[in-house]
């Protein structure tokens, strides 16, 4: 890629504030300003629900950072994130109209990122965690999705898992097979393997097992975090002990999330028709050339080879559907959803190099909104169903 | 004024975010987003001062509130106050092509607001502070102050400071008096009262009395603020003690920044020529019938009387200037240059009718900036002399 053209598109940054309403005369500057605008200030001060009517904040989303695990970068701090972030921001706008603001932190520490976006929360929508490094991410997104009453979400952590899901349903219909019968083995268990890991698990996967740089999650290992050793509770149901060639052993599916390197010889042994998702940036796992030769059905996180995993399928979608249906969280049958309905854009031309959409397919985040708003929909619907049930039994 | 427009202006919010370049070709999109923006992530890493030129955030400011003191509407809280933060973000945008994002805090304590602001300072060239009440605004201002690198500005104090100062010498040019020839009684010691006080002693002004709704602030008080008690030193120089009208009687100016109501009995004690100020929105702290009787000179904050009191004249300008400037501070003689630039405006067609410019001249923001810039450049300049005067001695 050509790097002056790199620096230059990013000079002066990549977003900027536009007025929705021209601000020409003294009539329009009393209205958006003192003295009209204290009468909408009064009213959302008696009436606190109208903020969502006039305020910009009830559909701006905070992309949140502490720098800690940016891209495949690391921890290269606060200030350096910043383009990401308004990367971020700009996908936000640019595939489901969403406003998102970059909010990059100036601490790393689990409480005090929980307090400061707590504490700045009235300002905005919806936060979206964003580079936020494993295992902090896991405990950081608990805790503020609890306290907060609107929508709190890891995009490395379900962003991959909506994408990953969806390519795998799509490559599964065209090998016939069923998530029953499969056995999958994820490589790395930082935010996105876990997330992943769960994900494929609440959708049915019959057997999935997960490595991290030391091997398979077991039981015989006494080295695992907290959320390394709940994952083992649901998964390797073989047991096995090992390393990732010891799991990869005849089966089904790969997705790579690690940044590792896998030689030939580790997927050589895996099942007939193999699925190989090699999503580490810019350096897949597999090499694409050796994951071709192996594997039935390949994809990568590299916007230069087909079947492209960008989590920009997912999180634009994603936000605009909860924004929309005003939803306080984002559950798992709303990321359930958006994945039925990233897959559902190619079921019409679905093949091998064509599982996934491109990321610059402008119907697939109306598509995953209108799904993930359902689906919010539903579940509050029949959360309501209940309550009125439960009131009614009483 | 129409509420029906003033709602329906405000339906969706007044501010949304816009993308710097187009994002339509994969090309555009390897480039804002992975993988081409790891380039600009690298090179902010490697040299934090990139951020710059490659971010937005450098000409990003802030507008942070707690909510306490919005308007003259008092202690609304965070959510309620976001109308007028979307408006000043709307004025900062429109006025000098400064962008600006509104943070509503849902925290009172001034040391947690001080924690947050710091914690996402990261992510702001600039940090505007807005209706935050008395006396804690002054502390939480000078402390972040102190502890940032970017400059930090408590609109509220300054801004009206600067308009104030500015008013006042073009109504001293019409009357043809001297600044240290004047006896001010400002009425208020809020946020805005102690730093008008402040900047009129520091720009000259002979003799300054300050009063809060108890009276005088008086070396004979024994119930006064720190903030207060520190005004005192500098202010009274009659040793003045008791009520307003005792202060005003005598006195040429008098600069209402309280919403107190003061009867026509206090100002009719007034020198000859008396100019007043009553700012207090939406009611002016002195009847305009009233004091035009007894005045020379009247200006209020209303936007449908002359002479409009308005920090809209001084904030946009004095932040893009100090943007400019690269300033870490604002400083007085930042303010001071503001001040002045904003009185030259009018200085061709000066009238007691026309002391201060219309929110709406659209040539205020841009004189201010340069003003502003060349006093931080001048006195960057001045302090890299010392510097290199204080090594050349050594």
């Amino acid at each position: 890629m050509d790097k002056d053209r790199i620096f230059h598109d990013h000079r002066g940054g990549k977003l900027s504030i536009a007025l929705s309403r021209p601000l020409v005369t003294r009539e329009d500057l009393s209205i958006a300003y003192t003295p009209g605008v204290a009468e909408v200030c009064l009213a959302i001060a008696d009436r606190p629900e109208l903020a969502a009517e006039y305020t910009w904040a009830s559909h701006l989303i905070a992309v949140v950072t502490d720098g800690t695990a940016v891209l495949g970068l690391g921890d290269i701090g606060a200030k350096a994130a910043m383009p990401v972030m308004e990367g971020k921001a700009a996908l936000f706008k640019k595939f489901a109209g969403v406003d998102a603001v970059p909010i990059c932190l100036d601490t790393k520490d689990p409480d005090e990122i929980v307090d400061t976006v707590t504490r700045i929360a009235p300002s905005f929508g919806g936060i979206n965690l964003e580079d936020i490094s494993a295992p902090r991410c896991f405990d950081i997104e608990a805790r503020l999705d609890a306290a907060l009453d609107i929508p709190v979400f890891h995009d490395d952590q379900h962003g991959t898992a909506v994408v990953v899901l969806a390519a795998l349903r799509n490559a599964m219909r065209l090998t016939g097979r069923k998530f029953a019968d499969l056995r999958v083995v994820v490589v790395g268990a930082g935010a996105a393997g876990v997330a992943v890991s769960r994900m494929l698990i609440s959708a049915g996967i019959g057997e999935v097992t997960v490595c991290d740089s030391r091997g398979i999650l077991s039981r015989e290992r006494d080295d695992l975090s907290p959320v390394k050793a709940e994952l083992v509770e649901v998964t390797n149901a073989g047991g096995l002990h090992g390393d990732v060639t010891t799991a990869l052993r005849g089966a089904d599916v790969l997705v790579g999330v690690s940044g590792a390197r896998l030689e030939e010889s580790a997927v050589a042994g895996m099942a007939e028709d193999a699925v190989v998702f090699a999503l580490a940036n810019p350096t897949p796992e597999v090499d694409p050339e050796v994951a071709r030769k192996r594997a039935a059905i390949v994809a990568t996180g590299r916007s230069d080879l087909p079947n492209q995993i960008n989590n920009v399928l997912a999180f634009p979608g994603i936000f605009r559907g909860a924004l929309d249906a005003k939803a306080r969280n984002i559950t798992p049958a709303m990321t359930l959803a958006a994945s039925e309905a990233i897959a559902g854009i190619v079921a019409e031309d679905l093949a091998p190099d064509h599982i996934v959409p491109s990321p610059l397919d402008t119907r697939v985040a109306p598509a995953v909104a209108r799904a993930v708003r359902q689906a919010a929909e539903e579940q509050s619907g029949a959360e309501a169903a209940r309550h009125l049930a439960a009131r009614a039994a009483d």
